[in-house]
């Protein structure tokens, strides 16, 4: 049962990088949604490689199918089939690759992890099993949208060195408009040439860069989340170091506010519109797990691609001394592409958590 | 279904802060294994409130009853009940709070979940929730121990600003002996006065304080972690976001890394002992969240305690300015205690693991 | 991950025959229902061995203690810790027994799977495993009362090959008080003096002999019930093929209602007061899994206990022939017993079912 | 969370009667089975209406597509995602059906739960929804067979009144050859005609008829099943009671043995080759729970399919009587094409099972 998420809105995603079809079930989705494919293409497309010169030059029209759930664009309240056809795959790229795993890829633990040897293109480790998680997740966004008027933002937070200050950003008001302005996927204008440049180096070494995406989950209600194993904060934290190359989550102040007295870290109730808010927001948005109205906002660190042309001294399976240099396309930096599968995650955990706490509800106003 | 922790190897928590018990039924530990009382109170100790002069006053001993599942000291395969009575309940110390939400506690937020009063001293929010969870886990280091010679680790990284450079620790060779020499369970010496320095300053502050927790699992084979969503890290990340007053979590080069090149990132293979391994270990352990062999290294970030003495000025449910100064018996620093919960939480996310991992395999050798 | 039930109202039962206790955590249930141990003890003492003549003479007075998720005699929408201690376990009553595996008990197969000798007096296998049922049944029934008006009444439908017709009881309006009139457990006069009898004649043997229990559920609202797996009926079957020494299930028609045609077995729809009901209910209160708002009427077949005084021939785990005569207190006929076990499977159903129900309805009147 | 189903050996199924396809993913199917199209397609075969004129003319192909999970006939370990085109769907034979809720169908719980209203054809409710279970079933079957020998059969039982009696068949030695030998599924010649008759009678009369399958499991090791809620038979009453019509399970004498002494119902146990088993098999194969390894023996009942052409007096959605005869294509009695469906859910559960009972040795031989 490796390939599932969710309690409620529950996602069975499969496919392999180079086999016929990628794709998810989303069961528990409720009944009378609006579903217009169009909604869930364009996450897609924002995640599909060869979108702009930044990116991996693979070629995927990436066209998702909606094969069950649907009637006359409405949701049944039955599971929904989304498969997406893989194309353009070219498993003649990594045929020299055989017999050596990788360095900081999966060829190796799935080798001992399955007992068989790891398939062409990555099998499920391919950054092609997030398409599932973006389709899933952006049929999540509708009905946390329609129903809840919730709204996920996520952009470009560093690459490598260079990045932008928490203030640079204003969380209450981003959209996916400003930061889909720019192929890097950071609205600072001054951050942009930074950012440009640091990938356009790594690519012209034959390497790649890491980087952040930062997230805001904004007009959330209060009480949100399971007050001990399922926190919030917790599930986010599952679902974003379940996305490839993930190497570190915070949330709110994050590691930075360690250091700060619990007098400044604090943040003070004050009267807000519609009950209580807080003046600073240094909890991200949760209080013990639970949501506590104020925007949830967080941040995810991915590591630099470990597909390089660069070549690199590891050991073949026999432990022979072997220079590799990969072949196969990648991207120097997987940060403006990761976007969407952010915020797809991020509508995965939220719709989940929306469902239970209605299920807690029972009949209560 | 708030109270439940993993899939094969699954507890179930309980118990209020100011109510009569709190423990942990331990469900899918394996048959066979020695249970001595004694190993599962030992972690407890660990956890237990008043240890040292560093942490909150409430003295509670903290005896672990054994209700079922063993027999001669050897466990059945059957549910386990651990019970934990509460013996220092001060409810009188919280009875000014009542009609005031303690900033960035959890009390408004429970509030607006359950639609009742949060209880005096926190109900499933304190931190006395967490006795459940060392004890279950130390049920779990046995199965790690016993049957894969799988050994966890974690002591104190940083208090505040005050921190260690990771290389100052082996973690390697590092013990919990090493760890418990000194109350503020770091081993490194020269930091441990700055560490104490740190949480006295806070505590003579009527103030609180945060730090860092870091961990490592040895001993693991390579093959352990699903392979999608319930990646090794991504439930050690859910595992620790679920703990009380942790904002963030990091594997390997965590954020740090993201400033890295791929090539300077990535883990070359070299033969070992018994198979390949890796010459660096960016990766922590994992990768495609698979265990590769070598040790897992990770951190989590705990917020200075939301409960202090200073005044602060906050607000009522009812929206009217208020000072608020806590009397209750409260850590400045949660950091030393949280030692034996981020080793318990990670002993339940590898025992899981382990058995699914067994699953798998199904009668291959 | 062996005594778990319920998706969203959730069990873990734990506790050996012979160990300290017995008992069940809760997890899920909602806030605010009022809960008296009063309402739980009721249900535990109908269950209680040595309440008639009838029953095993093992005396246990199985008083509940509360330990967590209640204050004020409220729930706290936390997890609710039950236990129950075993006060009159003679295990030595058992001890001839080591080395033969009794017939049709589970000894065996426990053996075959946890690779330790079976625990006196039956471990986990023991009728005792059921009080935590019970008492986590008598929470969902408050539930199910308190929030939706659902009752839910058990009786003995059948003793050996004694037994009533369907039309002796009048489903809509049987009592549990009618129930408990007679120790039988069964309300039509004519049929006590044979159930009785029927026990009686078992028990002078040194025998044992079956019987059968049914159970209306009234006041349902339509549309509770997953479609597909997780089907009303499909979940009751579930619950009551898990109470020990069950053999059978049949929901409305049943097995008999096969020798039916479609056109005699069909329930037309008549208007009825607050909407569509139907004429007849060969359903047994569901279609398509999901309850249609009639009474819900399933039956339980129980087999003859394994356990009996008289000397039977068999095999010692060497393969030895044998001849065994048990020693322990056991029941004739555990259907009586019984009745307050399957009222509380199916409450622990239902409850359930209402909350993914509610889960569904995500905000919609 | 409507549509999935297994701990391990997870399936989650999709797709409306009129969309374009219907399917399943198959989840923790273990790596390295060899996986032919053709032993899928064989199982569909079975199921697939137009097979014989005692079954429904709608006609389709049924052929699956393996859209991942298998490379070069082999498992990966990764899911499995297989589906099927509808093609002869007829949405206009069921136009006039509008505004009536079906007698004993769904329509109308569908519309409690969903609030929409039911789609032409059944949507989830139709027999197509089975076509993922039979499609995963195979697979199942695949690692039972591979890796246990374990084998699955079963059989018509009875049709309507007509039935034959348990020891006309021979559980030990009965073939899927034998029961496929006669359009009607049932082996013993004697009963052909019989059954035949039976439903020739019914769809001559524009009505249905119901009637009971009859299954074995056989090679099973013991120790199989979990022995509290996750009982072998209670896991194979939930998997029975949720195929479509289904209205009764009873495993080993089930009903008929409720009537028995306990001297006459218990299985004593004898010397055999591999170890110990029973002279007789009252208890169906299972013990507390737990496989003993005997054949596991149930039945299972389908009541008379609600649809026929037969003028039925009912109400519409407002209470107005109306007449209602039915022009779908439709089945006069299931049992034939069940078959495969009751082996391929049977199959789910003991592979499900057997990854189960593997994750609890951990490592023991």
């Amino acid at each position: 049962m490796s390939s599932q998420f969710g309690t409620l809105f529950r996602v069975a995603t499969f496919g392999e990088s180079h086999g016929s079809d990628v794709g998810v079930v989303v069961d528990g989705c409720p009944p009378g949604l609006p579903l217009d494919p169009v909604t869930i293409q364009a996450q897609l497309d924002r995640r599909r490689p060869g979108q702009s010169a930044l990116t991996t030059a693979r070629d995927e029209a990436d066209r998702v199918v909606i094969r069950s759930g649907v009637e006359s664009g409405v949701t049944l309240g039955t599971p929904l089939a989304l498969t997406v056809a893989n194309q353009d795959a070219r498993p003649a790229d990594y045929a020299e690759m055989h017999g050596i795993p990788r360095p900081s890829h999966a060829d190796y633990t799935y080798r001992a992890k399955y007992g068989v040897a790891a398939r062409s293109g990555g099998g499920r480790a391919s950054a092609r099993e997030t398409i599932g998680r973006v389709a899933a997740g952006a049929v999540a966004e509708i009905l946390l949208r329609e129903r809840y008027g919730v709204e996920i933002v996520a952009w470009v937070d560093s690459v490598g060195p260079e990045s932008i200050a928490e203030d640079e950003i204003d969380a209450v008001t981003i959209s996916r408009a400003d930061v889909d302005a720019h192929p890097v996927r950071c609205p600072v204008a001054s951050a942009q040439p930074r950012f440009v440049r640091a990938i356009e180096a790594a690519r012209d070494d034959d390497d790649s860069t890491g980087g952040t995406v930062r997230c805001v989950c904004r007009g959330l209600p209060a009480g949100w989340g399971e007050p001990v194993f399922d926190k919030a904060e917790a599930l986010l934290a599952h679902a974003m170091l379940s996305i490839p190359a993930t190497k570190g989550f915070e949330i709110g102040s994050g590691f930075a506010g360690t250091s700060l007295r619990g007098s400044e870290h604090n943040d003070a109730f004050v009267p807000k519109a519609d009950g209580l808010g807080t003046a600073t927001n240094h909890s991200g948005g949760v209080q013990g797990g639970i949501t506590n109205g104020e925007p949830i906002l967080f941040r995810v660190a991915f590591k630099p691609p470990a597909t390089i042309g660069k070549a690199q001294t590891t050991a073949d399976y026999e432990g022979n001394e072997v220079e590799l240099a990969a072949k196969g396309r990648h991207d120097p930096c997987v940060v403006p592409r990761a976007v969407p599968i952010v915020e797809g995650m991020a509508a995965l955990v939220l719709a989940d958590l929306a469902l239970r706490h209605e299920a807690l509800r029972d009949g209560r106003p």
